[in-house]
């Protein structure tokens, strides 16, 4: 079994992984940077996913500049990736903790050595509940945090913590959560509790925060989305404060946290005036990081727009990960199909964008497409293409396309190669979905 | 590494695999159905996925009775599970080859003992026909079929078989197309150029017959879909016989295949009709073995109407594949979320379907949900479920859920228990996406 990051570059691969040659027969992971391929010399057997590292690097050094700049910290959501590889890096990188959405994600992130970790969710289920309670009972120098939006949910917890005999609390974070949304509670009333409920349940839970996740706020504009963020991390600060004034939260820090990739700068903002004593921000965008080319491209744009912090950092986001594919069939003239489909790529928050392409032995570099190159419908494994009358794509051409909303396309791939900005592969992360 | 079924049992699991309870450690796969694990005792941790066996023996011996019936036989679109266990039951139960996509899928079928393949496509990309051309060459016994739906396509692979010296033909199905739809050519005189570049590209390939895939054919209404059908089959039809009145098929069997999940029985009516020497009929569909609760079933209600063959054997497919979840949060009076979203079942023909319940320690077997309980959103790990006033459910309980597209819910699992009418897990299957 898979222990530490290095057994991931002994992982041995072959080509019934997809993204993996089958040239050089079964190889080491780590052996993948060593190869000599070249994506655009034709190495690899597309689609094949691939993150610029370079531009991933940029990515990460921008997020850091800005949490340094506003004083927040950063436990980035892994549930994007779920590559141990990129959870180490983000440490390395300064990052708090890493946030999970599962306990099989808390698995992974455990494994490869990840210390502190937020699961953002109130577990469910016997045997999840067991399995965190036992992993929090392994080893004491596992920082943990979970959320809960519910008395059953507290007393689940926390009957498993006594049934365990755990040396010390399990750390809770009280959600909040607007009407008509996800999980957390609506109202103060209800918050307060859940509150008083794990205040009620010592030694065998802790109240150590409050946490939302604006990211789904709805709104018939972009004004009107903004407004209902507002009012979300209003509500959040009020639950903070109503804690604070009844005493429920534990001895130490308070964690105010919230934070997905779309208004970060926003929930820095509002938390730092929330008037709690000890707070500590942590924010937890998890796709800053490869970024994307379509949804987060346009969030991103709204960040810099209200944050005068993100606007005086040099540089900015840009898209990591790419995508890349063949045309297969010119079964019309206006019309191109790709293999690449629903198994290579998100297809919930727009279809991938097809931005350039490669006629290998006649191109030195990737070309911008044309304007009017678009995907219009992908199947399992096709992507259905119409171009302009005058497009120069021709079977076994090369595509490469940018993504919207990484999470969907990151649980396509069991391996992403890295390459440099000449589409040498470089080295490889391996995904744990 | 792996290399026969046997391997698959060997390889060793543990909770970093989603759905591998904590409690065990780590075990081999072959051992999960000797733990005495019971879904609905919670000794699973939710999200699962899960088949229940019987129901899908039962679905192959009616898939098999069918094609009895009507004289064609099948090669089961593999890329709907990519689980080499299950392949080998396909084969085992009579299935004529297994039907891959890409050459990844190629490569998992081959390292499994899958003797013969069609690739329901034109391979495209240099690495990709490097690895088909090398797999033939490494293996005389290997019986494999592919799909040219251009000049430039035959003469890539043909060019390939040459350069390697493969000492036998690379089979080619010629494929037709309908306006608007994906790969395949539009018109007869388009596809007799590619079977002429077939035939002139002797010996490196062999024209081995006419394929398409009538399953994306759209219409306004259910009719409207079927005359598109009709008239894609008899599209085929025509190329089969403007290539057989050209001589351009190779000596043998002449194949004539198409079919997905929803009308495979007008492709064996068609074919049958179509009076080419030396026919034979191959359907593919690849969701038969595991049914669903939605699209297909829908889609078989349709065959079971059209076809006095179908109606005439007893039973019929049945939904087997299964997700379980739990109730997460009851955050408002009309509104449940549960932990399952699009990391864990498709999105893309319908959400899924909750169906029953069962509240652990009170039930003795999962209950009917009443009408009004329904998905209506899926977020990357939560699914926000309406419910009506008076619905049971709270935290903690269970809810299992039928999906719509088996394709899009197998690719999001790595193991898939398989349960006995009891939900007792009895073993576990793998899949290679």
């Amino acid at each position: 079994m898979l222990d530490t990051i290095a057994a991931i570059d002994d992982e041995v691969m072959d080509a019934c992984t997809k993204g993996v040659p089958g040239s050089g027969g079964a190889l080491r992971l780590g052996d993948i940077g060593r190869q000599g391929w070249n994506l655009l010399a034709g190495d690899l057997p597309l689609p094949v996913a691939v993150i610029r590292a370079d531009v991933m690097a940029a990515n990460s050094r921008w997020m850091a500049a800005f949490l340094a700049a506003t004083g927040a910290v950063i436990a980035p959501h892994g549930k994007t990736t779920m590559s141990p590889q990129l959870f180490r890096r983000q440490i390395a990188d300064g990052a708090w903790a890493i946030t999970v959405a599962t306990v099989q994600q808390l698995c992974v992130a455990r494994r490869f050595g990840i210390r502190r970790v937020i699961l953002a969710n109130q577990v469910a289920g016997s045997e999840a509940v067991r399995m965190l309670v036992a992993e929090l009972a392994g080893d004491d120098g596992f920082d943990f945090y979970m959320l809960a939006d519910s008395v059953e949910g507290v007393d689940t917890i926390a009957a498993e913590a006594r049934r365990a005999g755990l040396a010390r609390p399990v750390n809770l974070l009280l959600e909040g959560g607007l009407e008509g949304g996800r999980t957390g509670c609506r109202d103060v009333e209800s918050a307060l509790g859940v509150a008083r409920a794990i205040a009620a349940a010592s030694p065998w839970v802790a109240l150590r925060g409050v946490e939302g996740f604006e990211g789904l706020a709805r709104g018939a504009t972009a004004e009107e989305r903004l407004d209902v963020v507002e009012r979300f991390l209003d509500h959040l600060c009020t639950i903070a404060a109503a804690c604070q004034d009844e005493a429920l939260f534990a001895p130490g820090p308070v964690i105010l946290t919230a934070g997905g990739s779309s208004f970060y700068d926003l929930v820095i903002d509002r938390f730092a005036r929330a008037g709690i004593e000890g707070a500590m921000i942590v924010t937890r965008s998890g796709c800053y990081l490869t970024h994307d080319a379509a949804m987060y491209c346009e969030a991103f744009a709204g960040v810099r727009e209200r944050s005068a912090a993100a606007r005086a950092i040099a540089g900015g986001l840009a898209p990591a990960l790419e995508l890349w594919a063949c045309v297969q069939s010119r079964p019309e003239p206006g019309r191109a199909i790709l293999t690449l489909g629903k198994r290579d790529a998100g297809h919930d928050a727009g279809l991938p964008i097809p931005q350039v392409w490669y006629r290998p032995d006649t191109h030195r570099a990737p070309e911008p497409l044309s304007p009017g190159h678009a995907l219009v419908e992908m199947n399992d494994q096709h992507a259905h293409m119409v171009l302009p009358a005058q497009s120069p794509l021709r079977f076994g051409d090369m595509v490469g396309l940018g993504i919207s909303h990484p999470c969907t396309t990151f649980d396509k791939w069991r391996i992403i190669h890295l390459v440099d900005e000449s589409y040498r592969v470089t080295g490889a992360i391996r995904t744990f979905f």
